[in-house]
């Protein structure tokens, strides 16, 4: 009511920490962020004025959300496909639309897209539930052991996803428990990969795109725990590949908003019947900022929440120029004492150059509950420093064993 | 109650545009910012969880807000100082305290400390209310005419502040006027300076300091336009001057979190028996984030948002160093149409490096609704870059004529 004429609402579904970095951009841009957050203390909720609390995945929850929004965004994969369809019926785009946002939703539905497109993937193959040993079996016996077996949807930081080191009787008894679970089942070749990639682009409903520097992840348990940008070493042609790869996925599958692709680099010679050879394959997609991302914060002109809400607000895309040489993220997980406060002193007055950003969440042993970013010319001593900050936020001492 | 354990929450007192921006910094630092605004409609109350509506210059109702903060802080000087003691004796702290803030409350009070401890400023005169004229007479025949007459308490952005060129029948009117409404005046010595500039500093409670680069601050009709860091060609020798001034109006005022210091830098021979010569005097004071610091936001490691909040938790302070050669912001001024959404889409196509930020206001004519920075090596460049993004955002077209 208040707000300036013409102004648009946008509504992100979802409260986690995605949705409250996205706040501090629709400050800037001055464009009201709306929020629907499973509960008032959610990491988003506690910094939007314009909170709605419901389950994002139940319809009535969304629709009553949705009403009064410009447009919806999401803050995770997990909204239902056919909910957000019921909200584009109403009359209330979704960016990304349901359409697109399926190839982030269910991985094999993501597979058969892409290759079909010629977009470099692992080897994959679904298993069907009824009978699913014997297409694990072949699967196998073409591609090698051990195989990646995945629940198609669902997983996150490495959950969902198990590596089979044959058909022994624990493959057997893992596979039976899932599928009796109703979990649906693909099993992946097990890629001899080099490193992670990420690449991160946006496109605009008008059709804009931009894309960022290529950066390189480094995991930990399935959770990431470093992100370097631009990737050392990556030369020029593979990162022009995979921007263009990244771009090109944006488009042909119609994504509005940012697509964040991972991807391995692959160690030539590389193995497998998909991809052009020249040492790229697809990971994972996701539809949304992502935690390769967030060093764009300082370290990129326009940081990866201003680019998502400009592309989903339809305006020009911002500069992805990046602001330092160097810029390395690391993510700040929970650790047995949950006072983070207090192990701030040691750190700022460690490095008064290093950016906390903390999630406002409650702290749990292996949670993700913020970052930290350093940025400059010397790559060992920044990833020194972030490593520091962030194991120091986690632990009140720096375990070099931990980084 | 949700909050991470120790997690200390800051209040501000006022809900403009210094408390929105301060709440960007807040999300990152995981602090909760609870904001008195003095309706749900204003610039920060628009983007704060934490709100509370009530009018901060009523004791009570900047009691009750204080209560549960475990510090209270300023987006502006206008809580009356008998006020903020009664928090303070309640035993929660004020940063800056009342005693340092009297400072930036009256003009006079300020003169007679600064003037006491050396530090360069214009003469100047309290003017009696019970018999005003001897005492200007007096003034004017010794510095010269015009004279700039002030009130000591109340004034911004060029309110408060008046030229009177003689004794004539038009000064002695406005004098009259004056002191019949009950303003306090004081009297300036009118200095021909070369430019203004702006020196920001943070000092925290445990008394570290910080000082960010020395910036140019250009005026047009007492409204600041345009902010440029560094202040082209400025001598290393001045600029560590104006900052070590700053830093020492921090210390011997015992000023807690931000303090911005605008200067005049005279023209050589200055005339005037204060100051040491060497070409600066002090203008005004702000102790709380000041638009000249606006272009830290990108421009500095640390925001002056981030470092006040930092300095009045007591906090280590961040780095002040700049990310870019030169950082250009000019501030966006309300026009006719107040739509000026609709004008980002060629601001933003037009720059794809221009950073907009506004402040959810509404749009009034010479209204301060936003700001916009650019950063980079060409200065002539980003000052034409910012003018043009700054003249579009308010006339919907490129207005050489006012920048």
């Amino acid at each position: 009511m208040s707000n300036p004429p013409q102004t648009p609402v946008v509504g992100m579904a979802g409260g986690g920490q995605l949705a409250r970095m996205t706040q501090q951009a629709a400050i800037a841009l001055g464009v009201p962020l709306r929020v629907l957050a499973g509960a008032p203390g959610e990491s988003a909720a506690k910094v939007v004025a314009d909170v709605r609390v419901g389950d994002d995945r139940a319809l009535d929850d969304l629709m009553a959300f949705a009403k009064g929004c410009d447009v919806v965004t999401f803050d995770h994969e997990h909204v239902p496909g056919p909910h957000i369809r019921e909200v584009e019926a109403s009359g209330v785009p979704c960016r990304p639309g349901s359409a697109a946002l399926a190839h982030a939703q269910d991985k094999l539905v993501m597979r058969d897209r892409l290759t079909a497109f010629g977009a470099p993937c692992p080897a994959y193959a679904p298993l069907p539930s009824a009978d699913p040993m014997p297409a694990l079996e072949a699967f196998g016996r073409e591609h090698g052991w051990p195989v990646v077996l995945k629940a198609t949807r669902g997983g996150y930081d490495g959950k969902g996803v198990w590596v089979a080191d044959n058909l022994g009787v624990e493959t057997v008894e893992l596979v039976g428990r899932l599928i009796a679970e109703g979990v649906d089942l693909m099993v992946e070749q097990h890629v001899p990969f080099r490193r992670e990639l990420a690449a991160l682009v946006a496109r605009s409903p008008y059709g804009q795109g931009a894309a960022y520097p290529i950066v390189e992840t480094v995991q930990k348990d399935g959770i990431c725990v470093e992100v370097i940008s631009p990737a050392p070493g990556l030369s020029g042609e593979l990162a022009a590949e995979a921007q263009s790869l990244a771009l090109r996925i944006a488009d042909e599958l119609g994504v509005t908003g940012l697509l964040a692709v991972e991807l391995f680099e692959t160690e030539p010679p590389r193995t497998g019947r998909q991809g052009s050879g020249r040492g790229l394959l697809v990971n994972e997609l996701a539809m949304r900022p992502h935690n390769s991302g967030h060093w764009t914060i300082e370290g990129a002109r326009t940081s990866q929440f201003e680019q998502h809400l400009r592309a989903v607000l339809d305006l020009p895309l911002g500069s992805t120029e990046p602001t330092a040489r160097y810029t390395v993220m690391a993510n700040v997980l929970g650790g047995d004492d949950p006072d983070v406060y207090s192990r701030y002193f040691h750190v700022m007055a460690h490095d008064p150059g290093v950016k906390v950003h903390m999630y406002g969440k409650e702290s749990r042993p292996g949670r993700k509950i913020g970052h930290v970013t350093v940025l400059g010319d010397d790559l060992a001593d920044l990833r020194e420093r972030a490593r520091h900050a962030a194991d120091y936020l986690r632990w009140g001492k720096a375990m070099g064993e931990h980084a």
